[in-house]
This record gives structure tokens, C-alpha cells and sequence, in this order.
């Protein structure tokens, strides 16, 4: 309220002081909310590395637990270097409707906090939000890193950590910065009215199209398909820290979403952290009951993983769709992701974790689900099919691109360094033969079925 | 200041501006400040459902670990819908001294962030806080969920779960609401001037009693009281687990107390950080020491529960009394719990994890404490008993309603769809039996000693 | 901008108001922004607790899991007894340059949150940050338990539990503060203008001299260092929790250095969250490889205790270098920890966790980066030697004192209660010793090499 009292004394008194342009100067105590709302949702978006961590580790079988492990950890470490060489301008930079070509390592001009109009410098596209440039980087940086931890989960267990490490590197560094430029940077698909608030596709399914390209080059894990048609389950060695991870990751959700607003606008905030949280319970109970009902038994595996598909699927359209939308949404995804598990089993992809159940299907849910739950436009609210048709656009076009330019990388890197151990190592576990040790030394383990792991 | 400054500048020159009333909107600066604040606060609550799955799951045999992670986490999902169906209406609704009527699914005009006398709208007892509806539903939300995983630990390794998800609906839905409706919801208590600060009776002990009428109903798991009088000690599988799940425990109370001002008034929750960190240490202290003296050693599962004794104990007071006060009501606190765990195995009360010792019994004394420690009022300040009656009253009243409810509750449980997994069950493990997996695929478990298992 | 506003609005027309003196009050919207940014920091790092208990218990033998649990989790409680009996006063307690000597139990005058000029009381050495002084003493707190938690690492595995205590309470309660208020407390060192931003001296490099002291008292641990000269690899019993500990700590240090600031600076906190980040990244990168290439694996231990060298040596100089200053930084630092984990081994040193090579090496290295990458005044940019110079009298006066006076505490514990427990209670594990159970109930273990370990 202090402000329009003192627009108003400005108006009635204040003929002397000419030079209060408005835009001339930040208002600093905004500038204060929004860069520690800033700061603390990318904090909390950055713990999610911890959450990816532990969920896949948990999913995977303990003889490869130091691998993702390492895996998980040092993707963050190659991303925060990758997104500062070149990723932040090539998503953010000035440049054309395809990428962004200026502010490389955070170079050029910019005079943020000030914030549209009054903005001037290389990062026009980020003008928005009136915090300081290390402020958005750091924030778009965590952004980066989730993209990269969404694919680890799908190749684990039988790729070479050095490839991993490169393809994470152009992942970060290349591939997901366009595609965040055609929808957040400014590019051809931001002028078209396409919304992904806080990332179901930019940040969601980029993982996840990067991650099935992986999977398809990989092939599956030896002893999970079997000559007979059969599929064999390979059981995580650790559901506590599953179950931690996840609720680690619907912790740094409460980041991811509402901070998107990059901005403490208290009532939107609030509304997409309680969307975001109504989604994931919904997500979770749906999961589980229609798991109770096709597998007879409530799996763990799949409530967690049901939470996820809740939380993938509310990301993009969070800030527009009421509480009762969210648990719709929740609701569905939720159901899609139990399939979507069985779906790809069927189809002999081999995904270890379900990242393509939760992230690439449910990435492309909730994009969607932004042209037919918005309570303005959307198509369940009398809003038509032009919004969904954009939102199909937005979705295929990135799709499209990350799926072909992944599936080059990988195919580039199995030609030359390679992507995969060897059998005998993917028997013996990656923590041998990639790293040297084991994670739980001193533990007793049981056998490993040597017939069907070599077949 | 500048709101000083700006009232006298008001006075001084502006005339010509009558519409100013100060009620009609809104300080955004403040209902940024304390939104923020509340959501942040929430968040660390939410992340209590994480420490409580850690410390729950820990303490308990690696054959029921899925199965106590599973309660752990579905259960804030069961809470989410119910609390959004029924909870928050009937805790916070308009409605008699006994239950809240209005303001269905947050239906039912709310002009919230407008506060005090200029807040119109049905949730009046929520009008002294100036932040939206949804944060403040938020917030309550991930209150509402922590009564229900306190009982979750009581009636681990020998419950249903179905039985389990359908009690913490009911909990959530209709028995913490109506006790809380009674003292934050502008209820009976209320209105006699009970002062459960930020719910050491609301929540803890009501998570307590509700506890102690499972572990009745349900009975001891088999195999720990034996017929000759004897205790056969059950020890947790992974106290690194617990010990982590404490420490976020610790971690998330620093939103549970000092977000329950519910503003960003940085005098109070400064000090309400600061005592209940004081708390919690007293009691880690004191606990080791009693458990040291009277058990030969420092047992760690004391040393946990000794700092949440503490800080169930100061949730209660935290905000009216001195940090010396704090230690005192720790110190106390960590000393019952001890003698608390050794009673309930005494009197044939089998609570897996402590949880009746932690959360109803320091719960109740915390709520006394008030009478006894508030800087302006309590006993030992010379205030004399009457604070200390009101507050005797209030866990007397909420204490026999939720005691008698559930205890009701649990039982018709028990005569339709069953509690207890059958005995068979109970001695294979629960993962296998109700979700058909093990937690620690692939690592070799020593074998039962059958013989005392099925006594 | 308000604020200049204001002092227009002031100086042109508010002649009857001549009681608003500028530091007569508090502006409250300052000092609620402050008052958050202080107190989510203080969590965030009260927060490592957790990381370093799973660090810690992650890289050493499960036989002595619960002791490094205990270790880890009561220090925090004995430290929050310690520094407000007597830490507190002696470090920021008005006195003279060698020691604060007022303030005892926060007691005595204190018109925070007042500043500067406005400010009277007994802490005048934090009358430059603008929040409660519960506030103040809360993030103060939450740093001298970090010093005794790196401690709690390289004494593991062979120290007496109730010895730790002891010495934790002398370090917390006496030793840190000491070295505090000489360069944090208005003691010499600030007066020589020593800078330490957020204390890769005052904390970091104190708990690693404490720690070398103690190491050097208590002697290696059994079977570590061979007759033969060579030296048998201990390995630790869950990298999965020695990772997401790391994690944790990696996430608590966006407190620990732009939580320094104790004031919500945007351009500063943006900065220092992203330098810190840069130089975690960076130190997790070359430790990798310098470790592949002199290894011959990327040892995950090694990735780990890179990230944390990057983040102490960081520490430091967070707010004087450039995000390019940073990297380079941390690339150093990642070199270093490697190469000082093979030296101590060579000399003897036996420090389970490698906590010597990231504290006190990275500690030194963090505080003299200051005189050599500081854009304002370093080495490397043009500064000259002077800088240099006072952080080297910083780093050995600090130095020197804390070692010694360990030294003496620790022999006089050894001459006293001993510090070291038996051959045979090491063999067996502290666990059964110590506390009197063990952390991994029903797991099978593998046997120990009884020879190596008696050697």
C-alpha cells in the first residue's frame, strides 16, 4: 500500500524532486522479496539432486549403487560449468527465434534487478523478474541440472560413466538451452502463446526424450528380457532411500513450481504450492489404487512413482488451473503412469527407475493438460481447442528435437568412446569396474542368479 | 519506520487524498514478508513426513520397512484430500464453540490477506493472520498430516494397511479437526484462554491419544512380551535412518514453531527458533544422562527420542516463555520420556518406536508447562494456578474426545475389514505379505529365531 | 527506492516532525527481509548436522555406525548448552582484543536490532547486522557446531564417547570462540583487517587444527598402518549415505556463506550463493580427475570430499572474488584435497574421512585465496603482497593457538578419563561397547580379518 501513498504525496507535494523516474531505480524491498524467494526455491530445487540420488540408487540393485551414485552427484558438478559456458546464453541470450546467440558466461551488458522497459542488456528474454543476474542464473542453473539427473536414472546400470558425463554435458550445455529458448527464451515458441510455467516440457520431457534416445542406443539390461517372452522383475536394493528421495523430490517441488514465478507474488505462490502439493497426493493415491487393482498388491514403487507423475504432470500448467484441476490432473497421471510402466516393459524398453513413465509421458500430460484444464481458455472450461493445439505444437516440436539430436549424441558417443561396460563387468556390477569399490562393504550379499544374468 | 514516517507525513500535508483508509487493502510489503514466511515454515513441515518415515522405519525390523515407509507416505496423501474435503472447514469453518460448518473444499467468500475486523468471509477464527487462504490452508494441511504419522509409528510391524489409510482419514478428517476446531478454531477452548501455541495438545498429544487407542485395540506385536513376565527387546534395523530422520525431525520444527505465528514478526519467531532449539537440546541431554545412569549406557534410540520429547514439550509454550525456561521444560522432558518408554513396556502397552512416550506424554506436559513456565502468568512466576487449570482443562477435554472417538473408530475397524495382519503374516514380514516386496533386495538377513516369534 | 523517496519527502516538506531521527527505530520492513534471510541460513546450516553425521557414519565401518551417529547428533545439543554458557560472551561479548568478556548467557544491555551508531549494548562486534539478537545467537550457534562436527570425523572409530563430549564442550564452550573474537569479535586480527567471510579460518580450519591435535594424541586406528610400512584401505560401510550427507552439506553451505551476510543484500547473496556453487563444482570436477588419472578410477570418496574442499576453500573469499576467481578456486582445491589425503596417510596421520585434507587444508588454503583472488586488493589482481600478508598472521596466530591448547585438552583428557577405548572394544566395534547395540540389526556381516586388525 506504501506505494500509491507515495504516488500520492508525489502527485500533491513533491514539485522539487523531478528526477524519481520510477524506472530509473529498483524498488529495493522488492528487490529483496523476490531474490531470497528466488534464492530459496532454487535452494530447494537444487536438494532435488539428493532426491534423484537416492530414489535411483534405491530403485537399482546394490552392486551399482556407487555408480549412480557418482553418477547422480557429479552431473551437477558438469552442469553448473556446462550452463555457464554456454547453456545460459544459448537459452536466454538475445540471439533469433531458434536460439539465443549473446551473454556468454554471463558476459555482456544487463542492469537487473531493473526490470522490463528499464531493462537493458543481452538477457531481454528474463526481464520479467527483478532480481540480479547471478540471482537467475542460479535459478535456471538448478533448472538445468534437473534435466540432466531425469536421464540417469533410465541408463543406469550398464553405461559407462565417461559417457555419461559427456552426454550430460552437451545435454546441459546444448540441447536443453534451445529448447528453453523456443519456450522461455524468447523463441518461436513463447511467440506463439505457448505454456510450460514451470517446465512439464522444457525442463520434464527434454529429460525424458533425451533419456528414451539414450535407452534405444543402450538396449536393455542383460537378464531383464528373456528368450522366452518372459520379463524378469530386478528388484531395488533399498526402498528407505527411494522413499526419502522422493519425498525429497515433492519437497524440491515446492521450489520448482512456485518459484517459477521468480517473483513473491503471495497469492500465486501459494495457490501453485497448493496445486502443486494436491497433484502429487492424487497422483499417489490413484497410482496406488490402481495398482492395489492390476497387481494385486499396493507397491511401493509405484506410489512413488505415482507422486512423481502427479508432480511432472501439474509443472506446466500449475498457475492456471484451479485445486480441483490439480487433483484431476493428479488423478491421471497417476493412472498413466502405472501403465506407462508396463507399457514400456512390453515394449522391451528397459527403464530401471520409470524416469520415461514419470517425466517423458507425464511431461507430455501436463503440457497438455495446460489446453484442457486452464480455468481461462483451456478446453474442459468452454475455452476451445486452440490452446491445446498450441500446447500439441510446443510438445511435438521439442520432442522432435531433443529426440534427434540425442539419439545422434549417443550414437556418436557409442561409436567412439562407447556407451556401454561389458557383460562381464554389467555382471559383476559398475562399482568394481568403473569405480573400485562397493557401497556396502562389510555387508553380506546374496548370490546373483548367474544362469539368467548371462543368457 | 517509513510506516511511522509515512503516518506523520499523512498529518502533516496530505488532504487531499481521503481514500487512504487503512483497512481497505492490503500492505503488500507484509503480506509478502509473512507469506513467505508461512510457506517456507510449511515447507519444513512438509519435510517432517520424511523424518517421521526415517525415524519410524528405522526403529523397526527390516521385514516391515516397505510397509511402514509406504503408511508413512501415503498417509500426507490421504491427508491432503481429507483435509481439503472436511478438515479445514470443520477446524476452521465459522460454525458453534464445538465444530466448524462453513467453507467446504475452501468454498465460501474469504477476502483473505485482509485481516482483523476488515477480514470478511468464513473463516474468521484464521483472520489474524494476513497471508491468502491457500497458504494458510497450507499450512494447516502439513499440521494435520504430522497427527496422522505420529500414529503411524505406534501400530507398526502388526497393522493393516488398509485399515491404517482408512483410520487416517478419519483422524485427519474429523477427529483433529474437532480438537483443533476447540482451540484454534474459535472453539470452547478457545474462548477460556487455552494456549496451545503451536500444538504440543492440537497435534502431538492428539496424535497420542489416538495412538494409544490403536496400540489397545491392536495389541502387542508377538513375541514381545513373553509368558514369564519378561520384555524381549525388538531392536531397529538402521539407526543411521533414525538418526537422520531425528535431525530433519529437528530441522523441520523450526517451521512448526516459529511459522506458527503465521506472520514474520522477527522478535518472536526468533526466540521461538531459539527455545526450541534450546528444548530439544535439554532434552537429548537429559535423556542420555537418565538413559546412561539407569540403562548402563547412552543408548542412541533415547538420545532421539530424549530431543523430540523437547521439542514436542516446547511446541506448546515456545512462544511465551524464556530461553532458561526452554532448557528447564527440555531438561524435564528428557526425563520422562525415558521413564515414559519404561513404563509402557511395564504395563504391556507395545509401542514400537516410542511414540506415546514422545508425542503423549510430553505433549500433555508441554500444554501444562505453559501454566507453569509463561513468563506472564505461570505458576513459577508467580501467577498462580489458574493458567495452569485452563491448561489442564484443555488436555483433559481434547485428550477424552479423541481418546473415546478413536478407540470407537479402531474398533469398528476391527469388526469389519480386520486390523491385524494374521500371525503368519506378522512373522514373514509385512512387506511381503501386504505389498510383495522386500525393502533390501539382494542383502542377507539373519534368521528368525522362530521359536520366540510365535510364543 | 522508498527510502530515498522519503529523505526528498523529508527535506522538502516535513519541517513539523522533528522527532523521526534515522536510527532512533528500527525500519521494520528491514529487519523482518534481514530477520528471515538469518534464520533460513542459521537452519540451512544447522541442517549439516544431518550431512555430517551421514558423511561421516557413511565412510566408516558399520561396527561403529551408532557411535558416529551418537557422536555426531549430541554434539549439536551439547554445543547450543556450551556457546550460550559461555561462547557466545567470549567471542562477540564486548572485552579486549583477545577475548569478549560480557554478555555472559546473553545477559546485559542489547538494543538490537539497532545498528551501528544506534546501537548500545555488550555485543558492539555485531552492531553491523540489523536483526534480534536471538537471531544473532541462533546463526552464530548453528556455526560453532560445525567446528566440533569436523572434529567428530577424524577421531572416529577408536575415540571414548563421553571423551568426545568433553572435548566438543571445551572446543564449543572456550577454543572456537577464542579464535572467533579475534577475527569475527573485534578482536587483532579484525583489527588488522584479516578478512574471513564466512570462516574457512574461524570455522573450518579451527575444527581442523582440533581435530589434527586429536588424531596425533589418540594415535591411528588398529590395522590401519601395517608393520611393513604399507597401508591397508578401511573401507566405509554406505556410500549412498557418505553421498547424500555431502549433499546435504552442499545445500547447507547456500546458508553458511550468503547467510554471512546477516542482511538480505540482494547483489551480495545472489553472488556468494553462485560463487560458492562455482567453486563446489569445481573442486568436485578436478578432485575426479586428478583422482582417475593418479588412481586409475574416479573414486567416489574422492568426488565427494572434492566438492566439500571447493566449498571450505570458498568460504573464505566468497565475497570478494569473481564467479571465474571461484572456479579456479575450487579447481585448486579439488587438487589439493587428493594430494592431503595421501600425504597424511604417508606421515601417519589416520583421519577416517579425509575431514583434515577438506577442513583445515582447504581452510588455509580458502583463507590465504583472499589475499591472492580478491578483485579488490589480491595478489593476482594487482594487490600486492599486504593482503596476503594479514591473512597468513590470521591463519598461523589462529592456527597456533587452537592446536596447542587441543593439544593440552586433549592429553589431559588421555591423562585423566582416557580417551581412547580398548583394543578389544575397537575390534569388536563401538557400537556394542559404547552404546550397547549395533546399527544393523539382522544383517549379515562379513567376518573381520581378525589378524590385520590386531596386528
Amino acid at each position: 500500500m506504501y506505494r500509491r501513498v507515495l504516488v500520492g504525496l508525489l502527485l500533491a507535494v513533491v514539485i522539487a524532486t523531478p528526477s524519481f523516474a520510477q524506472s530509473a531505480e529498483p524498488d529495493t524491498t522488492k528487490v529483496a522479496l523476490d531474490t531470497i524467494w528466488v534464492l530459496v526455491a532454487g535452494m530447494l530445487v537444487f536438494f532435488m539432486n539428493a532426491g534423484f540420488a537416492m530414489l535411483e540408487t534405491g530403485l537399482c540393485r546394490a552392486k551399482n549403487a556407487v555408480n549412480i551414485l557418482a553418477k547422480n552427484f557429479i552431473v551437477f558438478a558438469v552442469s553448473s560449468l556446462a550452463f555457464w559456458f554456454l547453456g545460459f546464453a544459448l537459452m536466454f541470450g538475445d540471439g533469433n527465434p531458434m536460439v539465443g546467440l549473446s551473454g556468454w558466461m554471463l558476459s555482456g551488458a544487463d542492469n537487473s534487478p531493473l526490470m522490463g522497459d528499464a531493462y537493458s542488456g543481452v538477457f531481454t528474454s528474463l526481464n520479467w523478474t527483478g532480481v540480479p543476474l547471478t540471482a537467475k542464473f542460479f535459478f535456471q542453473l538448478v533448472f538445468a541440472g534437473t534435466a540432466a539427473t531425469i536421464v540417469s536414472g533410465a541408463v543406469a546400470e550398464r553405461i559407462k560413466f565417461v559417457s555419461f558425463i559427456a552426454f550430460s554435458a552437451v545435454l546441459v550445455g546444448i540441447i536443453y538451452p534451445i529448447g528453453g529458448h523456443w519456450a522461455w527464451g524468447g523463441g518461436w515458441l513463447a511467440g506463439m502463446g505457448f505454456l510450460d510455467f514451470a517446465g512439464s516440457t522444457v525442463v520434464h520431457s527434454v529429460g525424458g526424450w533425451a533419456a528414451l534416445a539414450g535407452v534405444i542406443v543402450l538396449g536393455p539390461r542383460l537378464g531383464k528380457y528373456m528368450k522366452d517372452g518372459s520379463v524378469r522383475p530386478i528388484l531395488g536394493h533399498n526402498m528407505a532411500l527411494a522413499t526419502l528421495g522422493t519425498l525429497i523430490l515433492w519437497l524440491g517441488w515446492f521450489g520448482f513450481n512456485p518459484g517459477s514465478t521468480m517473483a513473491l507474488d503471495p497469492a500465486a505462490i501459494s495457490l501453485i504450492a497448493l496445486n502443486t502439493n494436491m497433484a502429487a497426493a492424487a497422483g499417489c493415491l490413484s497410482a496406488a489404487t490402481v495398482a492395489w487393482l492390476a497387481l494385486g498388491k499396493p507397491d511401493l514403487s509405484m506410489i512413488l512413482n505415482g507422486t512423481l507423475a502427479g508432480l511432472v504432470a501439474i509443472t506446466a500448467p500449475c498457475s492456471v488451473v484451479s485445486m480441483g484441476g490439480s487433483v484431476v490432473i493428479g488423478l491421471v497421471a497417476g493412472v498413466l503412469v502405472v501403465y506407462a510402466v508396463l507399457f514400456f516393459d512390453k515394449v522391451r524398453i528397459d527403464d530401471p527407475v520409470g524416469a520415461l513413465s514419470v517425466h517423458l509421458v507425464n511431461g507430455v500430460f501436463g503440457t497438455l493438460a495446460v489446453g484442457l484444464f486452464a480455468t481461462d481458455g483451456g478446453l474442459f472450461y468452454g475455452g476451445g481447442v486452440a490452446k491445446l493445439m498450441t500446447q500439441l505444437v510446443g510438445v511435438a516440436g521439442v520432442g522432435a528435437m531433443v529426440f534427434i539430436v540425442s539419439l545422434i549424441v549417443w550414437s556418436l558417443l557409442k561409436m567412439t568412446i562407447g556407451i556401454r561396460v561389458s557383460p562381464e563387468e554389467e555382471h559383476e556390477g559398475l562399482d568394481i569396474g568403473e569405480h573400485g569399490i562397493e557401497a556396502y562393504s562389510g555387508f553380506v550379499q546374496a548370490p546373483q542368479e548367474a544362469r539368467a544374468e548371462i543368457m
